[in-house]
């Protein structure tokens, strides 16, 4: 009896010790081990490819992802509750706010959405895109999905 | 008087319609109109490059930067109060996390480190790398610097 007490408290010592260990290791994401999903038509038209995800536990609330998207390709109108940064790795494309023009945006560039503001990115017409895309995720939510960004609307009429 | 009260609440209207439309601004960091400026080297050792910094407003808490490091370039051993995420993007370098080995990071690896704990980043012997750095801010920190990675540490001896 006093054995098995122990062994439990080994077994329970070193079961803490494991959770401690997790929380304290670096964490690499290789590039050659990601598989890219396709994105899904109900928030995206045209080829859209999503690789690299990632989300942190609390106290983190970061989470991202690389998106590339074929040309003419882009994401629907939509908000984030807490913003969203965009870091531009290749090609060039575009970003537009509800009310606002469309935007160039090309590799390197960083473009910052506040919080609640709607708009929409993608590549360019004839020329893909490809960015990181940084949220922070709040009561669980990351991004509102709303309507499709219309033809007319893509090419700025 | 009535005139003058009229243009000072017509100022206090327009003044807070724009605070409230720079909030609803998409706002573009240019690579092109980015200078970057030398790391201080009390936190690093080489010579490493920071650029395209930028840091969101509350509720917001992100902030990050494209820090480039030239070969043997390297920070000084440090800590994040709520991690961070790495997203290499140029050349080849290493992290280490205090009491772990060096491991090797390559263009399109993402890494994390948890909050908390001691860690150094930089590039390869014989190669540069860049990478984004990606931080979140608790009461204003972001990071806790510490001692320098000695030559040994840093060679993996």
């Amino acid at each position: 009896m006093k054995l098995s007490r122990a062994m439990l408290a080994t077994t329970a010592l070193f079961g803490s010790l494991a959770l401690a260990d997790a929380a304290r290791e670096v964490e690499i994401l290789r590039r050659a081990h990601s598989v890219p999903r396709i994105a899904p038509s109900e928030n995206f038209t045209g080829t859209v490819r999503l690789g690299s995800q990632f989300r942190r536990d609390a106290p983190s609330r970061l989470s991202g992802a690389l998106v590339s998207f074929d040309a003419g390709a882009r994401t629907h109108w939509h908000t984030h509750p807490l913003g969203q940064t965009l870091i531009v790795t290749a090609g060039a494309g575009f970003v537009q706010r509800w009310g606002g023009v469309r935007e160039i945006i090309r590799a390197g560039d960083i473009v910052w959405t506040p919080p609640g503001v709607k708009h929409w990115h993608g590549a360019g017409p004839s020329e893909g895109m490809s960015h990181v895309a940084l949220v922070e995720t709040r009561d669980g939510e990351s991004v509102a999905w709303m309507e499709k960004v219309s033809d007319g609307q893509y090419e700025g009429r």
